[in-house]
């Protein structure tokens, strides 16, 4: 039976990992504390790029950590992939217990790392704090399982839905400190995502500035006849920071836009439009577990109608643009009310001016 | 100088006093504590349909209030109205101090409740918890010195700012809590507010419901050519409790809404719409100190565009409808971002699954 201090431990764990979010993928984020008389003999998380592991970074930290428990928020690995098994280096290092919150779901590993911990004699512990761990990894998880990556949809929003005059004027409906926050938001996906739309009116750079951060989101942009200027901030920067084009499957991509480096994707298409189901596909394909949405209109509604995004995040401004305005959401094309996709809030912080809520879907 | 006590008195005489909100108008919703040796000996608050006053009603509690302090969220009234002057009855009870936190701007006050309890001895103290005061009155104070009433538009939208789906359904987007809300909101205003699309798609009662409430709201409708049909829930209960109806001022009303016992109150107009300064104006003349306009998205865009909406409540829904959807907000032909009318946050909460947020202008 897991005890108070149990979950105490496996939440410092989860929130470990999560600092790994966004920088680890197609790996998990893990965090791992090693405890021993109630004192914490070491910490570690998934390092950039997914390596090392948590359990490893935690024993390379600290290698003294006989007859204590090892708090980790995944089943250690039991595979030999680019580093050698976790659960060996676990036993080795001679740990008494280990205490995990999720079994990991990859085929290589799927409950083979907490067998052959317990085939060493060690104590094992499953499913602590389960639904936190499942929270935190929930675009690694989605990503085996459903074959989709985690999508957040980000939409700054006037108190009326609008993300644009009708001049198209849409700098800045938020204040600098929720754009601040739009910023640590994309440092924690794996990519941020805009539409064609977004990408020709905006010629955003789409990275995280001002925060320190080392690790880059991938820029996608979805473009159905790739109707985008290579001479952008996007394809100018596509050799030192990774820039991802959903087309048409049928497409053959401009010359243009191939020798600018930039990853060239073919997706099915559903009417005018690239499919959203087969868009996420292709991103998970391609490794990513985590990606934020940041608009425009017609995007945003292509995944909301198709039910593929996980998270909301709204920031509103306490400002009016009418209904001449631009929408920040497209046309639904909904029959009935009752269809209406339902979230349900999670959070909500005043950030400046503006007001940041965040819904999931339900 | 006032003491800390002094603003904690004042401030609940202020609370008092919002017990009127919605049934004392055209008065001022006042409140009144006489404390002695720092031991509250009676309360009292204006009583619907403005009578008693807070003063009168407090003393009529409790008389014996010799050598007290009086606090009174606003300037005695000196002048015979309906009620001999409060001031002299403060005189007569024999309190020793007088604490307001406004001057009565009312020209048959201002002041004069004032300088009459001086004259007879009274030490005065004014401009206590002004600013809650103001905050609390600012129905009554602007109808004095703006000639309009306060404007509370209530909005109950989705994620993306629409009302009903392209269809019209629009029942319910909000769930029960919210609405209840919207109840207790429509109490504490003088009258409820809406359009003539409103009226006419959605036939609603416009009354305060299961909140044990003695006084309702005026019902107003505002149509600029009187489409409205009379054998309607408003037409048919217009007898019972107030209708009235803003028309274009040259309109000859037909025959069969003048029999209703609907109030016909004819407003200048601008293009095809009344004119919302003419329309508050006219509210104004015939008493209105707080408005509650309930949409639909033409008449709210028109009191917005004219910097007329004081306040905002939206109810937002956890649900997103899409672009086809019908909009919270009629269009506003803004030219720059610049010119976006601009409200702060002023309180946040949850209702049910819904979030409900007030904004204040700025």
């Amino acid at each position: 039976m897991a005890s108070a201090a149990d979950r105490r431990f496996m939440r410092l764990a989860i929130a470990l990992g999560r600092r790994g979010l966004g920088q680890v993928w197609p790996n998990p984020a893990v965090g791992c504390v090693i405890v021993r008389d109630g004192r914490i003999l070491s910490r570690g998380w998934t390092g950039p790029g997914g390596r090392p592991h948590a359990e490893a970074a935690a024993l390379a930290r600290n290698p003294d950590v006989r007859g204590a428990t090892a708090y980790v928020s995944l089943e250690p690995c039991a595979h030999h992939g680019r580093t050698p098994p976790c659960c060996d280096a676990l036993v080795r290092a001679g740990v008494a217990r280990v205490v995990t919150a999720l079994t990991d779901p990859d085929p290589r590993v799927s409950g083979r790392g907490h067998a052959r911990l317990r085939a060493a004699g060690i104590e094992v512990e499953e499913g602590v704090e389960a639904d936190a761990a499942h929270a935190a990894n929930a675009g690694f998880l989605l990503r085996l399982t459903q074959e989709r990556p985690f999508v957040t949809l980000k939409l700054a929003l006037s108190l009326d839905g609008r993300i644009a005059t009708a001049g198209g004027e849409s700098r800045w409906i938020t204040g600098p400190e929720a754009r601040r926050a739009v910023h640590a938001l994309r440092a924690c996906h794996d990519a941020v995502l805009v539409g064609g739309g977004t990408a020709r009116i905006d010629d955003p750079d789409l990275t995280v500035r001002d925060l320190g951060v080392s690790h880059q989101p991938v820029r996608v942009v979805a473009s159905h006849s790739l109707n985008l200027n290579p001479d952008s901030r996007l394809g100018r920067s596509a050799r030192d920071l990774p820039v991802w084009l959903l087309h048409a499957a049928g497409l053959t991509p401009p010359a243009q836009w191939t020798a600018t480096g930039a990853r060239l994707i073919g997706c099915a298409t559903r009417g005018d439009s690239l499919d959203p189901a087969a868009m996420m596909s292709a991103l998970a394909q391609n490794g990513l577990t985590r990606v934020l949405c940041e608009g425009g209109g017609a995007l945003a509604a292509g995944l909301i109608g198709a039910g593929l995004v996980d998270e909301l995040v709204i920031f509103a401004a306490g400002k009016m643009i009418g209904a001449d305005g631009r929408a920040g959401l497209g046309p639904l094309g909904m029959a009935r009310l009752a269809e209406a996709p339902q979230f349900e809030l999670m959070q909500v912080q005043r950030l400046g001016a503006d007001l940041c809520q965040t819904w999931r879907r339900r």
